[in-house]
């Protein structure tokens, strides 16, 4: 069966996020003022074929560990849809 | 009150991904041959004082449309955590 499985990374809570910062000036040129705080990461799909949930989650897990997330400065959330 | 916004932003359906061509080509190399697909994207989390949960999502779709996303290649989605 196919799985989508979304693998979502962003960079870890205690590291400056300069892109978060530079979207976050955006948008207060724009005028939205009530943005305290903006943080930028990545949202991934992936098809996977496999035999059950806990079996796409698990490719999820891999792919993200092995090539998608930097560990040193991102944490990531695996989810299958 | 402060909410945390997310917004997903995607490329749209229709559109070829060559990130995410890349990416899929990664993980062949790897060994996850059993991923048919891949699209890539981002997630932005926004933290936004609003007086409720409705006006809060307002400001992520205005943030969105005037700056975060493309709508000429792009999709997005925007969530109330």
């Amino acid at each position: 069966m196919s799985y989508t499985v979304q693998v979502v990374i962003m960079p870890l809570k205690e590291l400056l996020d300069p892109q978060g910062k530079a979207v976050k000036g955006g948008l207060e040129n724009l005028g939205l003022k009530n943005v305290s705080d903006v943080r930028v990461g990545k949202n991934i799909t992936l098809q996977v074929d496999a035999e059950n949930a806990e079996a796409a989650k698990a490719v999820g897990e891999e792919a993200a560990k092995k090539l998608l997330a930097n560990a040193v400065m991102e944490y990531f959330e695996v989810t299958v849809l």
